[in-house]
């Protein structure tokens, strides 16, 4: 560095450093809180993964006289993970040093992490109906057991069911932060607080939108692309968005949407309907229909050149 | 963990160990199977590219005098890992513990990984294409190596072309890992069984997906978003889909495809066609065509706001 | 390997490292050249959320008494690593060994990331914008420091106003892999040369691309899968496409797009307007317009179906 | 695994898993208890390091405008991490949960972490003459900068100074293994409870055992090899050995100890003194005395060899 | 590189390349061989270790109704992962491609592994002596927990007992890596072949040897430093060492030998004897004798040093 | 944090910051100045061990038609990293930032590094003869293979000849460096300035120690705690050691040293000399002695204990 570059390095720590460009945009840590960890979340998705799905994730040989071990194991491990993950999820969302109680929180966690693990049974089951669908409706896949070890659709809603499990126990950002997890890879956006029913399947997934408030209900499938969104939205007084009012599609069973379909505010797609890739559809759709876009346009081709 | 929490961890890995609870979602191991390895897969991804495009991935220096020791050495450590993960591979698709001979396994693998390693050239060779039609198609692309090194639909592509050689081979599982692993990298989900000719190219990339049956000519370009994928498919008299049938587009030579375009079923696009963005195509279209969407609807705007 | 298996090897190396093999897709590396890294530039995207959102990113309490102290080893690490990797995009875009001045480039690669250190504070502050319009734009939503710590969008916008200020100083190549990096973990792409106001958010995000000549007003909201593209474009007498041309759209104050809308070519949304999901744009739309797709059509539902 | 295979595994598990087999050699952990960290401990001693030798070990460059924010952070650092091991050396060595209060035990962990924060430029000072007495002592080192970074004797007299604060503020379990891993690295073993003065020297330093009560004065020197030790020590009523007990040697200043000498009971080595490597001292030795081992015999060689 | 570097490690690359260069000591290896790897290994005797001393090494809390499933995790993990080394010391041993049948080795590793399993519960059973002697012999030892998980000794010997039962069950080489890695970490160099009771203990322990047809008996305490070595042995026709001669010492009970002394040969040490430190002793001792140095010289003391 | 803590934190940190405390223990970096890596160093040494030892090392197949591709491969590395590491030596050794200039600190180490690399026939030559003597002379040792593979000692030695080959170029800092970590591996402490000539082997090793200036003959033989050291040195008229003064033993061809054996001042071991254990030795010995301790004292044994 040079006495130049010195200075003018100094100069932007001493901007940077000044609480009123700071204050807005950072968080304060009090005293043994913890920040909520990536790599701690990863490993609570990748123990859910293993107990759901025995033998597939790590190297467990599933026999009857062992498999007890490695579950036993897993869920140890996860429930002492995820203590520590919601303890950091509740101090995540504490303002006030004086507002946190040690001992109270760590007990919550304890509490909520076990009201977890109970319903990983549950979990399980629903997820196997998953598969099935995501089976059933691909003629490319060659078997269950490559369902489960390849596809992001999988993936992407064992992370929702995990995170909706734990948002409906009341742990709060955790859910969040594994649904962007599942996004992040899959491309696949499901928010933890959606509803979604049996044998829900996502076919290559890439852009799927799920909004929070959608309800959807068995046997549903969506290509890839698919937006389950809001319209607008009302605000408050403050020009603040009002939180909580229901503002996405409901989805009845055995709906199927196509590629890039565009479904938006809180209307209902009637059951066994269809929907057709590249639509945009703001209102709502009788039972057993049949929406597909508007014929495109043939143009006469000019020599040369693009559109 | 408090009593009570004890007690119902103790409850949930009871019912999680129990067969009936596990049986359809868990996959069995045998005596020296293996579980195909993410990090080996990616490792032998960037040995091809290593290979396929010396300098740029690693710090090898390339030299006529030095070039060959490198490519020997990845080539040496390539054929290592793929027999390693084809043999996994083979693990993975075998129900049975007695159906399964080791030392013929293993040879097989063995043979399998050399005749990847002969395609290798081949592979460089028609890569080398793909990359000249992404330069040649990008304004902002200021040289090739800038393509090769930084632009996601190149990665896309190898990995598909690496994996489809290797499912051409007859290789199980691993070529669908390799698309997925580029799927989750970049959002391109190609399907390795697909037919791609040459100079393919793909811009920007997130939401493509071409599937299974695809066919695909030369100098063909797409953009993010595009569709090539199934309507839907006969099932058998269990109501299984019936695999194999061809169910995705066919794509002829020098066509154009624009972003979000969803092409659907055993169609065929014409020779020079330019598909335009957002539509939604389930017949064929002859050569020479230009397609695009309906013209929007111009809505008046009301104050404050949404639509 | 066997013998045959091992020729087949020896003879795979052998044809590709023959110079007329990889001549065309090599990068020659010269004495003291380095290759740009990876794991050093996702440090620098690292650093500079570290400094400019203090407390969210790595472990640092923030109290008036200490900030100065993250603050002053995050910028101080930052500039190094700066260097480096500016020096390794000179070398990469350094075509002759001769054609290079070690000195002089690390002169230059030191005052390029002073430079870029010295807008930090200007990046914080619109930053701070852009948080701004996430928070009151998502109902879901319950606080700025949750869409700080967990919204996709923010961690690509953060990464765009970071390569678009290193590439406005001159720094080559880094840029763009800079917002390669945010696409592959959101599936945003933004050009790193296109220009952005204040009070930017795009929601969800997936496959959203913002073109290289794209400029984007104030208080700008895009919807996941939003194409701001090109359609063709001019080629120069060798067939290569000129460089530098505009050719994307542009997006005045105030304009929402919705999911899947394509804009193409040098167009000019006017302010105030709502594009509707799914749109394909490619002629210039007025200031207060409101732009939703033709209505689709309702076909008759045939039973045992598909479409 | 063969059903022969899997029954002796399946016998041992039993048997290893039953209580009277496990009951004398296993370590109970209790709701929210935490194991010390071997990795945590490393980093403990490395920001010390940091703090103690700027300049010398990590990359930050020691300007006097900049020293601060790097001592800062790293105090911070090793504060934060401080407490985290000492509540987890507490957590070892509480035998009852119910014993146990998590509050008033972090709030110790605090209160330690800051009385060895506070020691930190006193622990720089005193080394600072142990680097002075390692360059004058020692022909072949070439600066002091050479000393500091490389010297195994430095680490471990770092180590001990560092576990010997601990260790009189009241910390339990962490300093013996913080010096423990000095022993392992450098082959030196000095309890972190003896008593050493300034201008201490150690050269090459393996086999060197420092006992706990031992009482070293300044500038002393020891090779090698040298052991201050204890030769036996009472027992109590129970056959248990009595702890506390003074048992190991006192070095008064200026003593030089040469290789693999053993000086063993609660004698005293008078100042000044010098004692020859390879003797085995039991004995006080008055100031200014000289010990050598008694001149070794001279054997006829035979032919064919050995001894 | 200048041109003249080049060259010159051309050449280098050139001559090391060369058969009768790297001939003598090169090894070779065959198809599907492996190298034994020391990460394996450590982690085989960490997994040893978690088995034999529950709730010390890895965070598992040890409940009665949990610690099975901790022991059966790791004892299946231990066994896949000794499956792998001990197949990889039969390659290691052989000579020749075609000597080697991979089912049959396979089967003689699993083999081995299963009998080491076997053995784990009479391992722990005589390391709990151990660990008691270490306990007792020890006046700064505060608790068994602190002398399991922080003393030296205590992971040496453990190494030598595995490394023990795996060398008597037949297993090549694997036992050396593994006493060779307690030796790196903590100075003690204990040979697996060495025969070694219950009740034995090493105090401090850097440098100390023990050689491989050592006998020792039960209740014996060495210090550091402590040789029990050869002396000169025979050589065959060849001028070769004959192999597996008993060469080196017998210790009876109750023995003690203190620091630095050298035990040389095949003599007895008669039970209850004790050796003082520095001694060098090649001839048998009677039961019950006590041994110590000749008293060393008292020199006069030349003023301005040294000796 | 309590505000008493803070304040106690915050005072350590202003005392700690202050020149004065810091000056005399501070290492100043420069602009461009690069501290060395002990990884970087650490991959020196394995690459060297792989280039020496073919086969054993890494997972190469050492055929005649590829070995040179590994060596090709790991040659060009070790230059590579051997370029920054010796640059990073010459910056560490530099006083001034005036007095350096980049360019050519550069070039000089390109030149020591084409240098080290044109001596490594000779190294692998004359370690070859290391590892002969090693074999031959322990009846332990079952192959050749075992002893590259294993045995600590050749590792200790292979560091020397490496570093002595650096330090006899030029090159500062970088050998001491890696025969200390040699040192803090395997116990034994080599300064790489020391000259041994061929056929030389340690056996066990902990507590070797052979100073700056001693000269070995070929076919030497040290056993564990040997030390090869320096009694006094002179002090020039500042009180500071003379440097480079000859002060260490020089032992002739075929000399045994046992263990423990203390060897002081310049000194000679007569050739074919064998000195036994324990003994201190302060004068020279004519070739073909036979040294061994004075005969240890039988003390009457008194129950109860001790000595």
């Amino acid at each position: 560095m040079t006495v130049n570059h010195l200075s003018t390095i100094q100069k932007a720590i001493e901007e940077l450093s000044q609480e009123k460009s700071y204050k807005s945009v950072c968080h304060p840590h009090f005293k043994d809180h913890k920040m909520p960890s990536i790599e701690a979340l990863e490993e609570i998705v990748n123990l859910s993964r293993k107990i759901i799905f025995p033998g597939y994730f790590g190297n467990s040989s599933v026999r009857p006289d062992s498999v007890k071990y490695y579950i036993g194991v897993n869920t140890e491990r996860l429930y002492e993970l995820l203590v520590d993950q919601v303890f950091a999820g509740l101090c995540f969302m504490c303002d006030k040093p004086q507002g946190f109680d040690l001992k109270e929180r760590k007990d919550v966690a304890h509490d909520y992490a076990a009201q977890f693990i109970s319903k990983l049974p549950d979990i399980r089951r629903i997820l196997t109906t998953d598969v099935e669908a995501a089976f059933l409706g691909d003629p490319a896949a060659k078997s269950k057991g490559e369902v489960i070890f390849c596809y992001p659709a999988v993936r992407a809603i064992t992370n929702y069911r995990v995170a909706n499990a734990l948002l409906t126990i009341g742990v709060p950002l955790i859910p969040r932060m594994i649904s962007e997890m599942a996004h992040s890879e899959t491309g696949i956006d499901i928010h933890p607080r959606a509803t979604i029913g049996e044998f829900f399947s996502i076919d290559h997934g890439t852009g799927v939108v799920i909004g929070a408030t959608s309800i959807i209900g068995d046997n549903v499938k969506l290509f890839q692309g698919v937006t389950l969104g809001a319209k607008s939205f009302p605000l408050d007084e403050n020009g603040n968005p009002i939180k909580g009012i229901p503002r996405h599609p409901i989805i009845e069973d055995n709906v199927v949407i196509y590629a890039q379909a565009t479904i938006l505010g809180r209307i209902t797609i009637g059951a066994n309907s269809v929907i057709g890739g590249n639509v945009w559809v703001t209102n709502s759709v009788a039972s057993n229909s049949k929406i597909v876009q508007f014929k495109p346009r043939d143009l006469l081709f000019a020599e040369g050149g693009g559109i």
